[in-house]
């Protein structure tokens, strides 16, 4: 089966927006069993999206596009593809009455533009939108005169917002998908998430051990980016659940602690679940990253009940007023030491009454370097209840690179502890 | 002239990765007067990116691939575009010794795969590296097979990771560019980008007074995202830096203080920006952002001197103890009130001598909403030398669109007050 997605929309090809969708969509397919062929990106205006719509057709038994269904001058799509399937468009009162509805709850005025959103291809099906006002589009096109052996395909049309986008891909796409297109054999994918190796090093301990599995069907995949590496493992057929757990024990055995996570979770998502269930509290002290890891952190839902605080203390005085860190250290060590990562680590604890403290002091760049410490030096220190343990870690990227990595760092070094 | 983007990797199609690519590229090039007509993206196996290369060049003038330029069995680009093209790859001296080098500078063992990356097809041009080992690759193919009229056109190879990427674009592949196809007519590129307002909110007060400037050659485009919408203005020809300048001044002035930077500029660049030139401090105090604010205005380099301290107070007591709220202000009002709000931006202000007290305070959910106060309820105080203003703003988003919206929000706020 093929399958190719078009994202519509000049903002892309300007480079004004990040194609949020691809990945997305291309990872709930992948998760499910089906990988996408190829994606295309191109402009709103009616050649360009008729043209890549028919070449996708010609070659896939399904095509889904995002973006230009709404009310806009630019926004063709709807019309477009309904001219090139010579399927006229007629209003949808069910899908009126639904917008209809969507500005009366929201007591605003309905611009009368809106109402083409309720027009519909002929034998199309409707994909509500709970989060807007154009529906998708599902329409299956058999047979297909675009294809040589004109076998039949289905082009789905979504809307480009993504939170009225990914609601409808999981509520009505998917279950389309798995149903129009039923997989032959069962399909098992496993995505392990590990920091602290490189991808050639982490493929280096499990490729050779894995490769009985390999013969057996096995697929392994790695995915790196910065500060993390994904292993993938997926397996087709009868014995493939089996076979993908058994390569995900070896893999655990042999990778150990470098694992942090499993398909969606986070490095933070653990951190903020592993301080939940052993009912403990974390402080911070962020100096070169921040406030970056406690965003991470807050990005997780419930994360208030085990974040006390996050304090951001650039300066010396925020240093030694917020945690206490002495004169002395920064006279004779300066901020960015191992003795000052240590005492903000411990005021972070000790002065906020959390059972940890973690903190960071380092140098982002691109100034404040010094031949003694260079762009990149970085101390992370963590207070537990039994010791505090300081690492010294050298990341010489760029600023962000460099908030991020070290971020990584810092809540690895925590989850460790939290894990043994 | 036409250009298309051809990325590949199958992590790109299996969404473990997103295509940064496409937008960082398609920007430089935007900027420049040069749009991109089509982007796709192929899994790294042999005939998907030789179809890919194929379909590009008998359309386009220019074809710039990404990725499979490294040293591993994925890494087929090299191959098989010199394979299609018919060009032979022999090792080229400087490369190697440029890879020798890297491994020599970093003192570590060259291992022999590496040494693939110093093959280049016969009448290429090398592209440096100077992050990496894989130099990019140039080709004119002239005449151009694939064409129907066989006239010329230029296929260039990229690395895929984006530290090596980049500089190479912006060093050897823009100049590249301006030089084989250079533009007909002058061209100039402005982008306001704005917060507060809708996209049809902004359309609506700047298109109808634009009209003369369009009849005129002006372009005008709009790229909205959460929170922020750009206003794009282009002109060609000789009278364009003129045109591009009068609407500007326009738009300016028909949207006063809704414009919040310009270019690369970002809201938080800014900020920084303005309280550096006035020289003045800022300490935060955040709840529900969590940390963000402090993140976004610590990416921008010399942050550090502007920034006294962000606080992260999540729990009553750390807003009790680090910023002085009142007992009885939780009690009555609870943590998130325009009370609470208004005494964590003076707390933060006058307790860590700043300048400035910025504080926000409210329901990011997806628990903890109420009745009388549901979930996208906030508060956003600013305390200055002169006065504490609150303002209370509803943002029913997801979790992490929340915490966007209302940093925003928030820096807004302060940008708003030291424009003054």
């Amino acid at each position: 089966m093929r399958i190719e997605l078009i994202n519509t929309g000049s903002e892309l090809l300007l480079g004004r927006v990040l194609n949020t969708h691809q990945q997305w969509m291309c990872r709930q397919l992948a998760d499910c069993g089906y990988e996408v062929a190829r994606q295309i990106c191109v402009a709103d205006d009616g050649p360009s999206i008729q043209a890549a719509v028919r070449e996708s057709l010609a070659r896939s038994d399904l095509v889904l596009t995002t973006g230009g269904l709404g009310p806009t001058s630019d926004d063709l799509t709807r019309d477009l593809i309904a001219q090139m399937l010579g399927r006229p468009l007629a209003p949808d009162p069910n899908v009126l009455a639904r917008i209809t509805e969507y500005f009366a709850q929201r007591k605003r005025p309905m611009p009368a533009s809106v109402k083409v959103q309720a027009l519909v291809p002929a034998g199309a099906r409707v994909l509500p939108n709970l989060h807007g006002t154009a529906p998708g589009l599902a329409i299956e096109i058999d047979p297909n005169p675009f294809r040589d052996d004109k076998t039949r395909s289905w082009l789905i049309l979504l809307p480009g917002p993504p939170r009225e986008l990914r609601p409808m891909f999981s509520d009505s796409v998917l279950p389309l998908v798995l149903k129009e297109f039923p997989l032959s054999q069962p399909f098992v994918c496993r995505t392990l998430r590990t920091t602290g190796l490189g991808e050639s090093m982490v493929e280096e301990k499990i490729a050779g051990p894995l490769q009985p599995f390999l013969s057996q069907g096995l697929r392994l995949g790695y995915c790196a980016r910065v500060g993390e590496v994904d292993v993938r493992l997926v397996a087709r057929g009868a014995s493939a659940a089996a076979i993908v757990a058994q390569a995900e024990g070896l893999v655990r055995r042999l990778l150990g602690p470098l694992v942090v996570a499993t398909g969606d979770a986070t490095l933070e998502s653990t951190v903020v679940q592993l301080l939940t269930d052993r009912k403990k509290t974390l402080a911070l002290a962020e100096s070169c990253t921040g406030g970056l890891i406690a965003h991470r952190l807050t990005n997780v839902p419930g994360a208030s009940a085990v974040l006390i605080c996050g304090l951001v203390t650039y300066s010396n005085d925020a240093k030694k007023i917020l945690l206490g860190v002495r004169q002395e250290t920064l006279d004779e060590h300066g901020a960015v030491s191992a003795d000052a990562a240590w005492q903000m680590a411990e005021g972070a604890r000790l002065r906020y009454a959390a059972d940890y403290g973690l903190a960071v002091t380092g140098i982002a760049g691109p100034g404040g370097g010094t031949a003694q410490k260079p762009v990149g030096t970085v101390f992370i220190a963590l207070a537990t209840p039994q010791q505090t343990i300081v690492q010294e870690q050298f990341n010489p990227f760029d600023r962000e690179t460099f908030k991020f990595v070290t971020s990584q760092q810092a809540l690895d070094l925590i989850r460790r502890s939290l894990s043994d």
